[in-house]
């Protein structure tokens, strides 16, 4: 059973995470971390906050020498803008009256779209600045960075995760575009919207613009693939052991998503049975499926095809053309308080999707081989592939590199 | 903190279920329960084996004079088919030659879209039987018994859930029409497909006759709605905490769900952020929201407007007009084993998902008021509500009864 | 990870109980599982209701052919007095005027040592028959029955678990006694009070006839061993995966239970630390240790030795020369009600002791070695030791059967 | 519901821990939860490490103005020696060349009574560096500062600690000693072995400068307790709920613990019944119980009255005149390394097992009380004991602050 837990605020002096339960012997480097870190602050749309906020990493505990060691691993991402928000953000008592003007004043206009008046209600706070602090997605950096060890983790298993974007606002990538495979991330990865279709990513810029022209926010369809799986994670035996459920929790569970698929989705609903299933026949090199409408899974488990998920996204809800609200100190309409100038954060949300998948498969892989090393969870896992009957085994997908 | 399991096999004698952590005093009958499993059983293309299955409804444990105790609820639902089967699932060991020739044979032949051939090889099993046995959808009726507790202890409190069909096939309900309240409960139970549009429920029937006749099969998306509901349950502190994340987990793990979506959902991700949110206007009653894309969720925590949640049923995986495989007896191509007649279970998928919401909302509740009895939770509720300050009260999803 | 729930009132219909995450392929029988039931219901110095009520076992779910299925084991156990009780425990309201005189009254005399008196304030109850037929000791049966699988699973594994009783009142086992080894269980069933050492089971029994004639009863202490261990259950990493926290909350969790002990527990907190821990000396078969001070646990994990763990009973709370106490129905003083008869239910302590350790072992085992058969499970765990390099090999407790 | 993770290695640059589902508003200063670390480290028999390594304590994230957020609180205890281990430490791959010869060097004489040779087993380490840097009792630092928090919200609500020192090695405080009550606490913190009789604290400390004298090392009993708790924390429903139960598991959690007690514990079991419980009287606030044998705890649920628990501490396993074991480079028998020279920790175990109980019984107040803020929780609180009749209230532990 893997654990892990984030912390920290937007404007805090730090993000913190720990992630327990990882297995030791899993080689890890900073560089590592520091890559997802920089990747999910990338993509076509971010604004300037993005470009003078870095994140930097401090390994806490847990790695020694470049291996996880079994315990507990902890790491923080400081907050480079900290020294212009100590008093704002202080987690001991300030006189009023040395706060800022601007960053310390009471932000009493709830946002739509945001958790601040709903925040405001549940937590008993009379502005929402507690609120918007820890509702905001720079906690996914902590997240991002737990996914990138679970990731070394599922690598050394042979276990390859790829996202990519799908859609942003209404410009949506072909049906039926090839899938990209864990060789295509260094291209994904240099692409402005992450779009593995050159010729959509074009479009997906233009929409970017117009938006932006527009003081508007768009938001998009992400998705993540994991290749190398092996048949049989999650379970069917109990709903809350279905790998679908927890996959779509994870997703489900980041700042803005609003849908969840696995494989086709929602499009499978309105298809006919007769060409909804992924048909079996046979091969040399076991039982293999001609389609993949299920995104690899079935019954709730991995099935050793390529798992894929898909995230929607709602656009960015501080827009600039702000919105309107109520100013709860004076009761009177007002407009949304507008802190960034993002259009598009879709490009990130794959980055974090990752992360999610990555923490749930390197969960699911525990609680079927157990392993308190890498060498114990792989040999586990591999003795189990193998001792599958000639007559079940299947094919499983594979990737160039 | 609610926890419930559920076991036993589609063709064993019972299913058993236990709902830990519910509080005492909440009002409870068998009929109530019973009600819900028969709901689950209607609707239009559903096989002839609903028929002759009935749900023998037994409580075991934790109710006392229509009330629940406090402790665990225990309840059965026995299988009627059960004497027919006794031998074939029979807990301890049989004569293989005893075995009845049809119900008794070695299922060697894997459908797509089920669990059966990865669940061999997960579990170990050389034929299927053991895996269909728990993969069934027959499964979900002790959910829905669970859930029907979950719902009186909402229902106490004020919560009241609907649930509906959107979409069979490629039919579906026009955009933008009314949602049903809880008020409309018996007639979306009246309707074949339960539908709330009289006309597109029609054209549902002829989809699902059409389908008949080609010996195919449908799937299709369903709604769920919560009303009443206090602002706060949920949180955004914590992805797990998020009632979004929770909801989909609870929803993605029904049997055949592959999509779910939050208010708007996917069609929220190709909008403009200036039309995609929910905007905040000064009301006689507080604060409230003009529109309810946002499925009243915001920030992971409900907002007070109505909740509503979707979920997307790919068509039945057992088609009439049989899907290819393999044997694995013999390693020849074959087709799958084709048990059952229906056509299409989305109705009762609605109620199934509806239950998955009770049990996941009653657990917020719990989680945000805690207390043991009804009582106690219901003063904790109400007193929460009169403590939020005038300048933050909004205003809630009413209904008519 | 396993996951059990059990429920059922001590007058109701029957007890529940479902056990999730039992590989499958482990052999289990109707007859072990009831043979365990009768364990509990031995021991000198037990009442008649011990003798008039029977375990009537069903297996609903989860076992086939005599063997697990990896899908939920649900069992019920049925209370061969139900009769007798259907109006005062039915689950539907029924008239008061049809109660029974005596079983129906109300008891307003909260009985000291039990759950009756802060139960009514917890759960909001105006007397306290729904507290005590939860609270009763008689749920322990159900998780006796879990624990018959649990042990089936460890002993597929060559895990092998022993109870015996240590003291009964003032009565105690000599220090430096031996041991009992899994061939000795049959002896001590045999045994009135399953006291290894016969004489001391002599003056057992006299302790035990002198406390009958004074109306009185006596607690005890039980101890519970495991031969067959792997080196390295639990884990020194985090608090809540020490095997020795996990084990405490398991026996601490039974009826009456007031103490744990971990090896020679409060004994070595009086001795110095030369003489309290277990030296290291090079054997034939790799390291071993020259005596058992720490039960078998060091830094919260197996160390492959015997496991040794205790628990402390108090004498049962109701006491045949009653206790004082309070009528709440008058507010006077009155004395407390007295339902049964046991002297003493120590050794019935001891096979509950051991149902509770072999769930908690089981669950640490899967976390160490995953698998979802019992083939895959004994697979994982062979390979380890037989990786465990010649230096760090230690010896592991054995046992003649 | 609460969590908490802790993370770092005893010589790594920090100890990390974050507590998740801390309501908001609880007042919470650096300068209390750095009192508690101090407190940890004090107590006659603790040896120089104590003195030069100081808690570095940063706060970050959770709390602002001095009052928690709702969010995660994380913290932060650094490690003054750090620049002493940073190679030996050191995350990243180092030159194994450029080790400092001394702490840099192979640890192959695992240490009796210590995690050493069980964790090289479990977590395939070739020496055991890596594992008794986390089993090392310095992680219980970060238990101390969250248990600070927790602390902090109990008193919030009128619920306060104390714990002392009952045994030190075979000098043990007379039986019925008077209990210390919050008023008490800084006399206990101020002797030298928080023992609340003067005269066996003398005793103490010359059994302390005995095995000082001798090389050795001493174990000893502390005992929490809890004033200011409603009646209904935990459960008897279920075995886990069972407030015991958890206080059982976060005492045996804590490193060095063989036993814990609840009440009078293993001294109850060799009581007859008739002098075990405590029997209930009428007074004028209401029920009380003239005896406190229970330890406030019956039926898995606290009472009201003062709540007790000890735990007995094994000695110090590294003891300046060394253990026998094997040197696992060589094969050969060796002494065991031999790291610090306390004689006696017991006093510093009373802080933590305070922290543990603190944390457990936060855990307990949220599950029934629940509440998004202090206020909240106090309100559902307060509320629930009004609500209990007058024929069921009954006295609670007073005390003088």
């Amino acid at each position: 059973m893997l654990r892990w837990l984030t912390a920290g605020e937007s404007h805090g002096p730090e993000l913190v995470a720990i992630l327990e339960g990882m297995p030791s012997g899993v080689p890890i480097s900073p560089e590592q971390i520091q890559a997802d870190l920089v990747r999910r602050t990338l993509g076509y749309g971010r604004g300037a906050r993005m470009k003078f906020e870095q994140d930097e990493l401090t390994l806490s505990g847990g790695i020694r020498f470049g291996l996880t060691m079994g315990s507990p691993v902890a790491l923080r991402i400081g907050n480079t803008e900290w020294p212009r928000w100590v008093e704002v953000m202080s987690p001991v008592p300030v006189d009023p009256e040395t706060l800022p003007k601007g960053r310390g004043a009471a932000l009493t206009r709830p946002r739509p779209g945001h958790a601040d008046l709903t925040g405001m209600q549940k937590y008993d706070f009379s502005e929402s600045r507690n609120v918007l602090e820890r509702a905001s997605a720079r906690e996914t950096a902590a997240r991002v960075a737990l996914g990138a060890i679970a990731r070394a983790f599922l690598d050394g298993l042979g276990i390859r995760l790829v996202s990519h974007t799908l859609s942003i606002g209404t410009v949506r990538a072909p049906d039926g575009s090839p899938l990209p495979t864990p060789g295509d991330v260094a291209i994904l990865d240099a692409d402005p919207l992450r779009c593995f279709d050159p010729e959509t990513s074009q479009r997906m810029v233009t929409e970017v613009d117009l938006a932006h022209e527009d003081g508007d926010t768009l938001g998009g369809v992400v998705e993540v693939l994991a290749y190398g799986l092996p048949p049989g994670l999650g379970s069917y035996t109990h709903w809350d052991r279905r790998i679908d459920s927890q996959l779509s929790a994870a997703l489900m569970g980041i700042q803005a998503i609003k849908g969840v698929e696995v494989g086709d989705g929602f499009e499978t609903a309105a298809r006919r049975g007769s060409v909804a299933h992924d048909e079996l026949v046979h091969s040399a090199e076991g039982i293999s499926r001609e389609s993949d409408r299920a995104g690899g899974i079935e019954g709730g488990m991995s099935t050793g095809t390529v798992l894929r998920v898909r995230a929607a996204m709602k656009p960015i809800s501080t827009v600039p053309r702000a919105l309107r609200t109520v100013d709860i100190a004076t009761g009177e309409a007002a407009v949304a308080h507008h802190q960034r100038s993002d259009v598009c954060a879709v490009p990130a949300a794959g980055v974090v999707a990752e992360a999610m998948v990555a923490l749930t498969l390197a969960n699911s892989v525990l609680e079927k081989f157990g392993g308190d090393s890498l060498g114990e969870t792989k040999r586990n896992l591999e003795s189990y592939l193998a001792a599958i009957p000639d007559a079940l085994q299947t094919t499983r997908a594979t990737y160039a590199q």
